[in-house]
């Protein structure tokens, strides 16, 4: 059995809730004094530090979300001293302005505990050679995985997220056992081995952990045969910490959240009510131990359910089930979030453009293909081909500097949208 | 004064000498003993590790070179287990296949350990936020100056090698006090803020610490008036350490080399005889303390001199003279170094075209901009467009692949190219 920290993730759970709790108080002192959000939201509420006596009682602080974030960028909601936060990293921004998170080096170290935690699980260790394809940068899973995989002691190879051929040739020279990418990642190297006619024996390739978009059963199969790998899920956010929340193990039924760090509840996302064990709703996290950025009551937007029955691996921390789905309508390409917010006004901003649009989502060969249909505003071109290719070109080229992603731009008659009610229609035929 | 290690930093040249010497000897019985390949050029010259009895007999053993490091390829010359290697980096390879370089832990203290005395030179502290604008990953500019600022505590914003105008947004959101980076991104980053009309006083940066590409007074003077800073030099290549090889000082009258890290020798390029102090020459460079990849004698291609005068930052450790030249024909464009044997390789699998070319090199706004004039071969062309488009497009291509850089092909008939005498020109109009 894979347990990096024993004392923590099969502590029984009063021990474990009555050590959050602690941690919680603890926490929500130095907030209430040293942060002025704090101060306000509570007095707003008539409430006191001393007044969450148990864990439930966390019900009377108000829930925060990206929005609050965005209103308190970039050093409001810090709360400790910049001398004292020795890492920058930030949310994508394609919802707007990124989200700038701070790290103390005890975060740091946390963090890399956590992931530590994460690669234990499925067995990775110190002899493994441990290639890690998440772009490295402000993204939180490059830097986060190597600080992980560096407390294991494995061999780390930091190729950033480069294209699947240069991949691939690292990977058979430098004999990587251990994968850590996107599932697209994985599917893009099992698709290049096939056309470059490399048999998946020739690679020393055991694990794969991939994760930081939502995947299935089904790709998960046909990775593990393609690549000849077991592959693992997990789940973190740059809010929260980034890579290392929540981990499968290799039982793979749910992922075990670090309950020492975060405090989870799962709330209806209509009404805020908080919902019970078993019960579908949207996550929402507190950090018990994050010194420079901790936050109270995160609305993750990430759907999913509790479990906190005990995994046959033994460990006693909740687990939270595999997830699927998010509150927001987000369309994942490739790995990269696209909100159809940010697409309509991209569209909105172009004169001879109507307003409607349609959002066709398909995959050939493991890759994502995006089509966007927009309908042209009548009597704004008179049919002049060049227009239509400028117009074409003008779009495709700021979503690419949005997204870092080609899509495909169709004007079309208004007419033939007449059949989408709102401003956009995501049609996914994934 | 900033010294980072003032033990070492201002040892008396003796002492130098005598640790060095020590140094030199354990890590030649080692080599000798583990490595087939030392073993070999000993036995082939006749002599035995206890023949190396002071530094100057370092000449007994041969030069190493590119070459030799491709042909022991990827772990021929590794000096550890591969379970005690934490780290993988590798050469750029765009002069064949990247060459892999291996740290243990001790390899990479150390050089987080030597890029520390960089930054400090220069005055960073641990109330400094550095934004590293080098690219992550593999390159060993990003994760190099990364630890480095890690061990001096500063605050970090990894932001690897984004475009300037997203570079220039953190610089003023986080603000940012050092710009790490190479020179071109640093002209890159004043001409966008003249272009967005940004006032070089709103931004909080006082010190840019500059390397991985040659640039001049006349550069540095040009960086230091838009960006109101202090620009700095640094020295270091992925084959010895990566970044912290050596470094300037306040006194920008050279660059330190970390003698208690490195043998430094100069050689005539030609013949492999030893210069002396100021004579001008190819480094050679010997690692004194590397566990995983320690290299004897290795010729860096780079030119420069070496003097051994006390600098005024009370420094006893030699300085080499900033380097602007190197052995082989090698074109840095925007920092990526284009070696035109490549472009060679690629115009040659293309039947229709002949060998010659002219690689035609200018700067526009500080921007370096590169053009290929390429030779039909006659007769290969019935003068259609769309043959011409495609050939283009493909070489484009290919060099994009290879360099991630845009180019200019033109394709010229042979004639217009018959003033060059070998197989390509090239003509530097920076």
């Amino acid at each position: 059995m894979f347990i990096w920290d024993t004392r923590y993730e099969t502590m029984a759970q009063e021990e474990i809730q009555q050590f959050q709790l602690e941690k919680l108080q603890a926490l929500i002192n130095r907030l209430y004094l040293n942060i002025p959000y704090y101060k306000k939201i509570f007095t707003e509420r008539n409430i006191k530090p001393q007044d969450i006596k148990s864990l439930s009682d966390i019900k009377k602080i108000p829930f925060m979300d990206k929005d609050v974030l965005r209103l308190n960028q970039p050093y409001g909601l810090f709360a400790l001293p910049l001398r004292e936060i020795i890492r920058f990293h930030s949310t994508s921004g394609t919802t707007g302005k990124p989200i700038a998170v701070g790290y103390s080096k005890n975060d740091i170290n946390h963090w890399a505990e956590l992931v530590a935690r994460t690669l234990n699980a499925v067995g990775v260790t110190n002899n493994d050679v441990v290639q890690i394809a998440f772009e490295y940068g402000m993204f939180t899973g490059g830097l986060g995985f190597h600080y992980g995989a560096e407390k294991i002691g494995a061999s780390i190879i930091p190729v950033s997220n480069i294209n699947p051929e240069h991949q691939l040739e690292i990977m058979k020279n430098y004999r990587t056992t251990v994968l850590i990418a996107t599932p697209t990642m994985a599917l893009n190297l099992a698709n290049v081995l096939e056309k470059l006619n490399i048999n998946k024996n020739e690679l020393s390739l055991r694990i794969g952990l991939l994760g930081a978009e939502p995947w299935n059963e089904e790709i998960r199969n046909f990775i593990e045969e393609k690549l000849n790998i077991k592959a693992y899920d997990s789940y973190g956010l740059s809010e929260i910490i980034g890579p290392g929340v929540a981990f499968e193990c290799q039982y793979k039924e749910g992922l075990h959240l670090s309950e020492d760090y975060f405090y989870a509840e799962i709330i209806n996302p209509e009404t805020g009510e908080v919902l019970g064990e078993k019960e579908e709703g949207e996550l929402v996290l507190t950090t018990l131990t994050k010194e420079a950025f901790p936050l109270l009551r995160y609305r993750t937007r990430d759907i999913t359910s509790i479990s906190k029955e005990k995994c046959k691996c033994g460990r006693t921390i909740l687990r939270i089930e595999r997830l699927k789905k998010r509150t927001d309508d987000v369309i994942i390409i490739n790995g990269v979030k696209i909100y159809p917010e940010v697409l309509s006004k991209i569209v909105s901003e172009e004169d001879s453009l109507g307003d409607k649009f349609e959002i066709k989502v398909s995959r050939e060969e493991g890759l994502d293909k995006i089509e966007i249909d927009v309908e042209i505003k009548s009597g704004s071109f008179a049919n002049v081909l060049s227009d239509f290719i400028k117009i074409t070109e003008v779009l495709k080229s700021k979503i690419r500097v949005t997204y870092n992603i080609e899509s495909t731009i169709k004007l079309v008659e208004s007419t033939s949208l007449s059949h989408i009610k709102k401003r956009y229609k995501i049609t996914d035929l994934r």
